[in-house]
């Protein structure tokens, strides 16, 4: 299964807040991540991009 | 390198827009989709969800 990383971006800040995310769901303005172990996390931003080859999803922190 | 169905749902219906994405890019109320031979298509829309053990995005379209 693929997995990305998360990584919200808050002005020059850029965080890795989960690995190995297997589900996101956006919920108004905030997206409920799920990990590979079934791990769950809300994080308050919106999605800018979602990208395979890099593995990564950007999140623009609110 | 993993990769998504893409799907607009409008309403009731449910389209298929782009197999095998690799890049999902957002700006403003449109989404770049890059599929894996490099073929793009703007959806006017938002990402609802992305569901890898599904292998779908959903995208709500405007």
């Amino acid at each position: 299964m693929c997995e990305l990383n998360a990584i919200v971006i808050n002005g020059d800040e850029r965080e890795l807040v989960m690995e190995s995310v297997t589900k996101m769901v956006v919920d108004g303005d905030s997206i409920e991540l799920t990990g590979i172990f079934g791990e769950k996390a809300i994080i308050f931003g919106t999605i800018k991009e979602v990208d395979f080859s890099k593995g990564e999803t950007i999140i623009i922190g609110n």
